[in-house]
């Protein structure tokens, strides 16, 4: 069940979305589409094995496709080690732009493959396996400083949710999303690490499940309370006083404030401002993507309509009829109470401010 | 495929939710728990079984539901003919407190169930075959009269639906939750019929898929455009402009125009309200319970977590998860344009208008 084994996880859980082997020739991912009957990790062996499993939604979650992307590049420098520089540069250029097609509306993914082929131009001249091993070193990094991340959001968004009793959460920004520990479930798990009576609301996020598969495996492997509803039943919760604040995960962040993320995220937001509920989005920063002005830039991916019409086996929707399946949409940075980044929680129209917060040596505003 | 031949149904289409036998001895109900892989009706002797059957949701939609109760009393007025006055009612009685008690929430099943029994009061010292028969007509009747304000409902939804290139609907509020026609579907086709481009945007209806099953196979049966999406996905056809109006059905009106409605409903009225998009209640009058003073009184059913839990025999919400299932909820009259029935479109909070309008002798006020 844990193939990564001896070697602990980097996740820091008993379970990981994805992690590299110690020799970095394979990739372990857990097949998220099995869950929660089965827990099953593939092993893949080969950058174009992990491109196919991103687009197969086998791992999902902007901040876990990233670090499943870097551990693809990592696969394909040890596959290009014995090529000349040039060769190892084309190679890991086709590598990366196989990664990145694989998703569009996710900005960590680009980040990620941006970023090994950075090392790619400083490093392509030297011996072959410095060029892989520095190319692994860089993917783990890139795990190890997400996790970081998620914990230091779960920090600042648990101080945002004080006195609260029960939180909804939208889709999985779980540890499965993220290299470990997850960016709104990080700040929900570090919430309810202060106060044990935190009730979860999980909606189930249809079409994919995410929120009723991998939200309620998650936080009930961590013994929280959690509660599955339909996305269709957060009104009704909230109408009853059931809800007293939402947190979400984000896909990309504009410059302007306004997030992309899980198809229904903007719904609830809506849904929160009209019964007066704060409305947090929980991400590392490498999700805020200060090259898209605002979010109407943002590619918003259309799915088959294989998601809709068919339940496993079982065809749901008659034949001949239309279906729409935008996987994400965007919600305006005036329904978002606080962006929470590990560089603080900003309001949204400020959140361009945490690149001030880095350049300044990583100094933090908390909120 | 149809068992009822060769009388011709009362529903008026090829297909019907729910008839009765020429000789009232067996209740013909199509199990819509199959659609859309399977056209089955199942055949009932017996008023129990019929109580099962709504249980279950082999049928489902409150005027549909009133119906079938309605067809389950001309049952157990057939099985109890040759008893004493006095045991006949004791008989009806008991089968009319099964039937209301499967489905808390739709006042049209305790509605006709009342009828039967008053036609029950002053029959039960005719001969027994007469009584037997009084009851069957009355069901009938209940039923024709249903598709009559159907209709009607159609034309007077028509008119406010007039120059809207998209409308979207929830739930099932068609042929199959009605004596035919349906409410809400009944204004859309009806709309149709004036403007063959008008789209409509069916939402799944989670969990029992109400939309996706029945909504989509209903309509475009009729070769009408319709397009599936998922419960969250409206908030984000709105902001993109897809949707112009709203109009679903009803299973319960208060006297102060709330109305309770399949869950999700009262998510898309708020919804509606912010993107300022009309949103109207379809329903026959016998939907309208002026003894309900407002919302709150209106008792919700909770359902069984499985049906979150489970989808077929395949569990997508790990065990020991917690579930919250509640069937309906309640949208307050503040968030609705008009509410539609055959009395004519009123204000909601002008819907008690409609018992005058029945006492001067069924004058319609059309909006």
């Amino acid at each position: 069940v844990r193939p990564w084994e001896p070697s602990p996880p980097l996740s820091g859980a008993s379970y990981s979305a994805v992690e590299l082997s110690g020799d970095a020739t394979r990739v372990f991912m857990l097949d998220q589409r099995l869950l929660p009957a089965e827990e099953r990790y593939l092993v893949l062996d080969d950058a174009a094995l992990v491109a196919d499993a991103i687009r197969d939604m086998v791992v999902r979650g902007a901040p876990a496709i990233g670090i499943a992307a870097a551990y693809g590049m990592a696969l394909a420098a040890g596959a290009a080690r014995a090529l000349s520089p040039a060769d190892f540069r084309g190679a890991m250029e086709v590598a990366g732009a196989r990664l990145v097609a694989t998703r569009p509306t996710a900005v960590n993914l680009a980040w990620a493959v941006g970023r090994c082929l950075e090392v790619v131009g400083t490093s392509a001249d030297h011996a072959g396996d410095e060029r892989a091993l520095a190319i692994a070193r860089l993917a783990r990094q890139i795990h190890s400083d997400d996790v970081a991340a998620c914990k230091t959001m779960g920090r600042i968004g648990a101080e945002l949710l004080a006195g609260v009793g029960a939180v909804l959460t939208h889709c999985n920004a779980g540890a499965l999303a993220t290299g470990g520990y997850g960016t709104a479930l990080g700040v929900i798990r570090a919430a309810a690490a202060r106060d044990r009576s935190l009730r979860i609301y999980a909606g189930e996020t249809r079409p994919y499940l995410q929120g009723a598969r991998l939200t309620a495996w998650e936080l009930a492997r961590d013994g929280l309370d959690v509660t599955v509803v339909t996305d269709g039943m957060t009104a009704h919760c909230m109408q009853g006083g059931r809800i007293q604040a939402v947190v979400v995960g984000a896909d990309r962040i504009a410059r302007s404030g306004d997030v992309a993320n899980k198809i229904g995220t903007y719904a609830i937001a809506c849904l929160a401002r009209q019964h007066r509920i704060p409305f947090y989005v929980a991400a590392p920063w490498s999700t805020v993507d200060l090259a898209t002005p605002s979010g109407s830039a943002i590619c918003i991916e259309e799915r088959a309509p294989i998601e809709l019409t068919h339940f496993g086996d079982r065809r749901i929707i008659p034949e001949g009829v239309n279906v729409y399946n935008p996987a994400f949409d965007v919600t305006p940075a005036e329904l978002i109470t606080a962006i929470i980044t590990e560089r603080g929680a900003f309001a949204p129209h400020d959140v361009a401010q945490g690149a001030k917060a880095a350049a300044g040596g990583g100094a933090r505003h908390d909120a």
